[in-house]
């Protein structure tokens, strides 16, 4: 990845920081804007700084279209990791089987659970977690040095299965203790309070030193 | 601002999270999905949780939506101001006369510095440093309970200023700390390095505890 750049262009700066956030240096080549170089004016007639050349030649100019894009190819696919996969493969299925079915009358799918979905997910998951370890290897949050929604959406997701006591938490020490500086951020208090009648949480629930 | 939600749909928490995150408190209406209500179909016939309701009657469905909407209209904003604002009054003036104007040709706006335009953004960053004071006495980043592209943006023009020396720390306190714990980021590392040949910068730019 590529960066045209000044150092004393501020919105340079801000794409330079969001980049560092995310762990990706780019290579940085200096721009003097009113000397108006023509490979410059080619890439971005415009011929304002920062203009960012991605891994695949996409030309992206301007702070704000850099990190809309940033967030879309890099933040987004994190998020959508666990928005669509991890729910498919765990969330759904656990919170279907073990409490949406105990509600819904029998004509809408209502009934016991299916102990073979919920094997299946309680499988799953673990290789979801080991995932989230792995990211946390390189990194403090799931998409970088600072929490993103990707975290929101992982917390959101493992929060219904915790609830449950489906979260095998001895699995991987790193995204245990993920889970627990995210859990204990103000944000996280109304969810860990709720509890549903004749349905209580896990013991470890709503504890912050699970 | 309103949400409707099951309190065990993953999504639903997710959006809940993003809104604790901003300091947002929505109403909560639990909806039983399965139950299809007429009210709730008329909102987003496709019937699934979240939907949430802006405080302007916008119905926003569906998690991604919901936090890309949240982003747009709370969170760009005060990018905005730093990128568009503080940009006209402070960042862009002082570095086209302090740096730019030096490396300019004559022809191309070069020259000696105008004291006047100085004065004048020296004086425009007072009332910044203490919205962003203002800012950080309901929560611990600019926009929120997280660090987002708002602190970045904000940080990346007070940077180019500060190695100019013309940040007036004194003034605010709360805006001091805060650009104290951003600046010991590792992504600022990079930006606190640079110097400019025969332009070193203020003392305290690249200073942790200044």
């Amino acid at each position: 990845m590529q960066l045209h750049h000044h150092p004393f262009c501020p919105h340079s700066r801000l794409v330079r920081l969001s980049l560092g956030e995310m762990g990706i240096e780019p290579e940085l080549i200096e721009e003097r804007v009113w000397e108006r170089r023509p490979e410059f004016l080619r890439l971005d007639p415009a011929g304002t700084t920062p203009v960012m050349i991605d891994d695949n030649e996409m030309v992206v100019p301007g702070p704000v279209v850099i990190t809309e894009y940033l967030d879309e190819t890099r933040g987004r696919r994190l998020s959508g990791w666990f928005n669509d996969k991890f729910f498919a493969e765990v969330s759904e299925p656990l919170v279907r089987e073990k409490v949406y079915k105990r509600y819904m009358p029998r004509e809408a799918g209502g009934g016991p659970p299916d102990m073979a979905v919920i094997r299946a997910a309680r499988s799953n998951i673990r290789y979801h977690l080991h995932y989230i370890g792995w990211l946390l290897k390189a990194r403090n949050w799931l998409a970088g040095d600072r929490l993103t929604y990707a975290d929101l959406a992982a917390a959101a997701h493992i929060s219904c299965v915790d609830y449950l006591g489906d979260v095998p938490w001895n699995e991987d020490e790193a995204a245990k203790i993920w889970y627990a500086r995210i859990k204990s951020r103000p944000a996280f208090r109304p969810l860990l309070a709720l509890t549903m009648a004749g349905m209580p949480p896990a013991p470890c629930y709503a504890d912050l030193d699970f």
